[in-house]
């Protein structure tokens, strides 16, 4: 049987979600928790990776397994919680088709940035603290510039490892909270680093650096030489994956689930 | 002259509020970026201690000093949240009169302990874990039992350095909010380990333990052998400190502030 695990974790701790050698990244405790609980050795794939320090409100991987006769899902859930460190959670795990793929299946992905205007000492390691307010408007109006289907060369970490750079992005913008901004951006398929790149670059925007159309210059040049620097990692989540319809049930939806919301509330 | 400070911070780094030999505490971080910052040698007072690990979403403390001709109280609380350490952070300095007292002067304290029923990797630095919901209506009618005068000595951490046990409980309740639970206790004053053995002691009534009538018991009994284990101090925040009206501005009162709510938010 195929199966989808919905988690969240806290990114500080680990080497991202991706299995490396010697490192302590999210899948490895992940991998072995299940097969600790299911008994039985489990890989898993997940929906996308995240780096080094980037936190996930919602990620969403994919493992075969028989689970013991008699064995609930729910009763997986919660002793997979007890087995997990406490910066990784999991709400809900379901069988899918046996060929449904975390990755493949995706349809959007968003993430979520998120900014303190305010000093918070609560927040220091889920956001980044800036200590003047940015020109928000500015920002969304570069950030607008996004939305439709771009090469992102400009905001990729490196070349190489990616098929092609063209992105489809449905949603780009701030929005303000009290004390703070958080920015949000769905889109099809991100390439790497791209998010960081892109809210560095936003942020320069905001600060009066730059001006929305040279943001929009930077990204139409599909070059990566001129993009800002990378934003801090732990401002950033993964906040949501979604499937075609009827794949995932509706009480996966991150929408008021206190874990998966960007920040805790 | 005499000022008031308005602090937050997050206990998890600081052995404590109180200024020790060898230690890291908030004091000691406090009075060291206080005298860099203003040039001359700081000390303070606080409105209480908070023990090692607790956070404060609002503290207050007093100290005398001249600020430099021309500087303003902004641009000192700007100053100085640039000095501090991230995990502490200032909102507010105004000038109070001469024998205004942090301590003495402080009419109320709120403190409030924050339970997660639902698994949230992003705040388990600042809340308790309960993988069971506890008996919300049983603790509430154990909490009630505290409202008015009584003697704490129960709910004591240790007998000596107090004069008397005997606080006056305005409030004592627990509120439910998405993926979990605030206990917000406010008060006269608080004996030590008081929050702590309290709530240890409400969620062995909740997990069915004790009864309301038992916990009642045990507050009457004036004894510390029959409390409960003190909760972990990672869920507690000193939350308000109030004062008599015109001592602080109406803009020091935690409402709608964000690094002053209990949780980050």
């Amino acid at each position: 049987m195929r199966y989808f695990l919905h988690l969240a974790y806290d990114g500080t701790l680990y080497h991202g979600w991706q299995v490396q050698p010697n490192t302590l990244t999210v899948q490895r405790e992940v991998e072995r928790c299940l097969s600790q609980v299911l008994r039985q050795p489990i890989s898993t794939l997940g929906s996308g990776r995240t780096d080094t320090g980037v936190h996930a409100s919602h990620q969403v991987i994919h493992f075969d397994a028989e689970l013991p006769a008699g064995l609930e899902e729910a009763t997986v859930v919660y002793r997979l919680n007890r087995a997990l460190p406490p910066g990784i959670a999991t709400r809900l795990l379901h069988e899918v088709p046996p060929r449904a793929h975390a990755r493949f299946d995706a349809e959007a992905r968003t993430y979520e940035y998120h900014v303190r205007t305010v000093p918070d000492p609560f927040s220091v390691a889920h956001s980044l603290y800036l200590d003047r307010h940015p020109d928000v408007e500015a920002m969304n109006e570069a950030a607008a510039s996004m939305i439709g289907s771009f090469d992102f060369t400009s905001f990729s970490k490196v070349k190489g490892g990616e098929n092609h750079y063209v992105c489809t992005c449905y949603e780009a913008g701030w929005h303000e909270e009290p004390g703070g901004l958080v920015f949000r951006i769905r889109a099809n398929r991100f390439v790497r680093g791209m998010v960081r790149l892109v809210v560095g670059t936003l942020l320069a925007v905001g600060r009066g650096k730059i001006t929305a159309a040279e943001f929009k210059a930077i990204l139409l040049a599909q070059s990566r030489v001129d993009a800002g620097s990378a934003a801090p990692a732990q401002g950033l989540f993964l906040s949501r994956v979604e499937y075609p319809e009827g794949l995932v049930p509706e009480a996966a939806a991150p929408t008021g689930m206190p874990y998966f919301a960007g920040r805790p509330r």
